[in-house]
């Protein structure tokens, strides 16, 4: 299966036989849907900086594509370093861009260099088709905690909340905390999904929502601060969300916002879930609140909105008094102590160092 | 004191010696200020439902002036049940909203219907004035509080998060949780303020942030998302909102989102306040999740979002895919025991039964 845009089969990101790479600009969604072709290292850059592309999965594959597409574009290998570096220093935050250009880098050290454009593209070809077999992985093993909660319900109805776009457009295909959610539609399971809109930059208004329609997975939209009281007022089973990078003891880096999800979650002992491939597990640390570096980006996300007038023009406004100072922190960290498991493409484990500890003995 | 508009003392409403009411329309703040006249009953209804007036004390205030201006417009003495109901159909949560009817119904019944125009402007007025008092007392009452924080902290900078907007535009004056951020401003304390946006009607980026930016309060401006992650990062001494109804118990009902920040603030032990007037307190309530009424408003507030745009003009942007269908509670409650404490008119209270038990025994 790929996901569906006016039932038409799309990915987020791909590539035709003349090493062409294209996108889907996820800026304009859901008003516009626009394919971009990504030409060059530049394009590439901006394109995860100004997220045309976003979600960790997502940003790693178009990074070992950015890679390629600079071989094409005339860098050599003695290039690979400063091409590398300059993809890595688009985000802070997401590891699998670190991951899939550690993947690149090892990969081509060993390539002749007249043969590096091809052999580029290779890898980049496997680390795509690695991702959506992951996303499928997790689908499937998403499905059986799913069916565990119906179980404990004694009923075929689920009702999910989820935070940001951990779907299809933050990977290639399915999406992670979405695979669960769309395998369970598969097999005729009755969900629902509220999507919080996550702000500041409404990816869950923008994306998912888009996605879900496309899809015909019933869903309501809220403001992000509607969950806590859903929740208290048994309105959710089961809060299931993505990562952007996950320590090794289990502490769950996401879009900004998760924390208070979880909080809420465990005050109302529903459980909450992280879908996420093993390549989003940074095995180097053990204490998210103070290793995971957090992305402060531009005060006008927060002091501007996007959105479309009734002219059908796309334009942003200040929602707020002009020359408002603004914090905008892009992620936050939920403890372990919080976290129900973790779907990954290898099984679900519970988020502590010695669960994953054995899921970190087949990976690495 | 009164809060200052451009350096102009304003109070949210007002009366003039004609029998002329005054608001403030807060609905095109903080890009527009307009001052509307409320000419009968019916703008006095379309004002509160419609929210240009908004703001538990300030529903109630409004809403004595609805009835006066209706007996003004013609209704008789015989038709205050019908008046009191039209305006307590307008919006359902707060309680002094039901509170300021009653006390203009408890006090009009004695009067002689030939001079009830004067005395219900008389008992309209005390209750405008009775709530600039309160909040005054709130604010010095809060004052302690933040003095006791700053000794332990051992520090004359104070860092406070607010939801929503519980300033003088809820109230008439000084505001409720912000009385006494400008009463530690008026000595000398070091104070900034954490402003929620508070979606979906932004009432912190567009009436807070509008507030403490003409009083000179340093603030900065957040999505409802981050304050998590700001208390978890030491960023937070003490979260501080308003309140819409309080149960007995000390269960907090307000604005959407509240209880996420107190989840948080408990979860990272920092005191969570509610600064609210007596007359917010229902004493009839124990349970606040399962009595306290919740309003579900129209899903197009959680769809749209109003700006301003780059030409100056005021418009409402669609932020997700046209039709999607939204939930829109417009509250919620936060149970007593995340509550570290009621700064009231009467002094600061425990949230629980035995403490309110004091209070309730001045106030009825």
């Amino acid at each position: 299966m790929t996901m569906k845009v006016s039932g038409k089969k799309y990915t987020s990101i791909w590539r035709n036989e003349h090493k062409q790479v294209f996108i889907i600009d996820q800026r304009t969604l859901p008003h516009e849907f626009k394919v971009v072709e990504l030409k060059n290292l530049n394009d590439f850059c901006l394109a995860i900086k100004d997220m045309l592309v976003r979600g960790a999965p997502l940003i790693g594959v178009t990074a070992a594509y950015g890679v390629a597409i600079s071989f094409l574009a005339g860098y050599k290998k003695n290039d690979l370093d400063f091409i590398c570096n300059r993809l890595l220093e688009t985000r802070p935050t997401a590891v699998n861009l670190f991951w899939a250009l550690e993947e690149m880098k090892k990969f081509l050290s060993s390539i002749n260099k007249n043969e590096i454009v091809e052999y580029a593209f290779k890898k980049a070809d496997e680390i795509l088709e690695l991702d959506i077999v992951s996303n499928r992985k997790i689908g499937e093993y998403g499905l059986g905690v799913i069916q565990q909660i119906l179980k404990k319900k004694q009923s075929n109805k689920i009702n999910i909340l989820t935070h940001c776009n951990a779907g299809w457009l933050a990977t290639v295909d399915w999406g992670t905390a979405t695979s669960p959610i769309y395998h369970a539609k598969q097999k005729g399971i009755d969900i629902h999904v509220f999507v919080d809109e996550t702000r500041p930059r409404n990816q869950g208004a923008q994306l998912t929502v888009w996605e879900l329609n496309h899809n015909n997975i019933s869903h309501e939209l809220i403001v992000d601060n509607a969950g806590g009281h859903l929740m208290q007022h048994g309105e959710i089973d089961m809060v299931l969300v993505g990562s952007d990078r996950t320590t090794a003891t289990g502490d769950v880096c996401n879009k900004i916002g998760t924390y208070l999800k979880a909080l809420s979650a465990y005050d109302n002992k529903i459980p909450f879930y992280v879908a996420l491939p093993a390549s989003t597990i940074d095995w180097n640390l053990k204490n998210g609140l103070t290793e995971i570096p957090i992305e402060e980006r531009d005060q006008a996300e927060v002091s501007h909105i996007q959105g479309l007038l009734d002219n059908d023009n796309i334009e942003k406004v200040n929602i707020s008094l002009i020359g408002t100072s603004c914090r905008n922190p892009a992620f936050d960290v939920t403890p372990s102590r919080l976290v129900s498991g973790l779907i990954t493409d290898y099984g679900v484990y519970k988020a502590n160092e010695n669960s994953l500890k054995a899921l970190k003995e087949m990976v690495t």
